[in-house]
């Protein structure tokens, strides 16, 4: 078996050639538009959530080429979000994943529209006829998708996150925000992984719901542990600037020290639920445990 | 047989109604964020979409209650537009539908998300397991609707227009753009209507498309007559923008007489094209009458 940095890495590749031939080439009307959609696509990323997908999808025994599209749709998801994220009404950045920001890039209306055609494009590749066997199977998957990409996934994530910029957060409203901000996505990667696979029996499904879980507080207590202590170099986005635009963040609430037990916590109960898997969950573990390890 | 504008109302209320259900209550969280999202897509719009989904289902025999989802979810995407359209990066408008614009109501992070949720909405409608029999005809209606969405359709015909803001375009330019812009969502309401009543033959699809095509022409055509004729009372919105934004219109290539002769002729086009559905295809030839002699 190959190492889980080997594993990781050419899962990384396989998302970026995937997402290179999804993406209408820069030469192809509207030419800004298109180059734009490229330039936040590709070429960086930890590509998480593809690779989510992938691990999912291997536990239950899924086809990769199978798992590809679904693996990109999400991706395009997050990437769009990241966009939209960026603009000056939302957090104002600059600088996402070592770049300029697509606003200062290109211009603010550009980034607004290749967020929406991203979001678009994301849906439209999973929902290209034929791609699954089972039409019913992948009606589900884009009703996920689309559940966890709205109002009361993603998007109402964010807009929890924006009302409560400058106020004090319990423990249990920070983590109602997160597992919609970034938790819903992350969940939406690992079903729709498995998904590729065909239909899930119920306690597969319970499984992979509670890994997602886990892993998904996991990132975000690491994320703001990150925020606060890595270099903006390390992180290729603004660093500290949670804490400077006085976001709730889980190191209002607790110690770095703290908030990095109590991802391990949340990580060694997410092996658990791959350990379900057996050999074939090991990547889900592996990923798990890179979640606390990872210093970007 | 009642008449059009009987049979216009009632599926005006069968489409506030049925968005009415299916966005999120405002009292569920995040509130504001539903509240907005419930204040953009109630009370009001012509309905035009819709409409076009309805009359296009009756000329096929689907029936309304199957019509109804893919009716809602294009115009859920016509009002997430309209929305990101009146942003201040894209073209600053105050006043949508005799109301103050989303992010003048609410602020500019919320008339984002707003508009990115309602299109998670959109096809996360259309993706309801079992909403209709047969789920690879489902799928075919998620990609018609996801690929009219993006950059090779709305999302692109809008990216051509801002940057073709200031310049003179020709007639097939200008085409280009509106083709796009708002053609490719009037072709996915038309089709949309007639798949939910299952798979198309070629020949009705091939109709439904020529209509489309004529119709969406003759549609920006008028809304570019009346753009420059109609008062800012009437039209709910501020009159006489397109001109003072230096935007490429009709107007700037012909007369106004000359654009009302050549919608005239375009939707005499759609008319012949609804006739060969016989009695069933009469509301199509209203909806493309009235385009050509509405005032708003």
């Amino acid at each position: 078996m190959t190492s889980f940095a080997a594993w990781a890495k050419s899962a990384q590749e396989r998302t970026e050639a995937a997402l290179a031939r999804c993406l209408p080439a820069a030469s192809i009307a509207p030419e800004r538009l298109h180059d734009a959609m490229r330039y936040v696509c590709l070429g960086g990323g930890k590509r998480i959530r593809p690779m989510l997908a992938f691990a999912a999808g291997a536990a239950v025994g899924a086809e990769v080429e199978k798992i590809e599209p679904a693996a990109c749709a999400v991706e395009l998801i997050h990437v769009y979000s990241l966009t939209h994220d960026d603009l000056p009404c939302m957090d104002d950045d600059d600088l996402r994943r070592g770049k300029p920001t697509c606003h200062v890039h290109y211009d603010e209306a550009t980034a607004l529209l290749v967020g929406d055609a991203l979001q678009s494009l994301a849906f439209e590749l999973l929902a290209a006829p034929g791609l699954y066997a089972d039409a019913a199977v992948q009606v589900e998957m884009l009703h996920l998708l689309a559940h966890a990409a709205g109002s009361r996934g993603m998007c109402g994530g964010q807009a929890v996150d924006l009302a409560s910029t400058g106020k004090q957060l319990e423990l249990a409203e920070l983590e109602f925000m997160h597992i919609h901000k970034t938790g819903a996505l992350i969940r939406a990667a690992v079903l729709l992984g498995a998904l590729a696979a065909g239909r899930l029996d119920a306690a597969a499904r319970a499984r992979l719901e509670h890994y997602s879980k886990c892993i998904g507080l996991a990132f975000q207590v690491m994320d703001d542990v990150l925020d606060a202590e890595a270099s903006t170099a390390t992180l290729g986005k603004t660093a500290g600037k949670d804490a400077a635009q006085g976001k709730a963040t889980y190191l209002t609430l607790m110690s770095a020290k703290d908030a990095r037990a109590y991802a391990q916590e949340l990580v060694e109960d997410a092996v658990v639920a791959a350990s379900h898997f057996g050999a074939r969950g090991e990547r889900l573990a592996d990923i798990a445990r890179f979640i606390v390890e990872r210093s970007y």
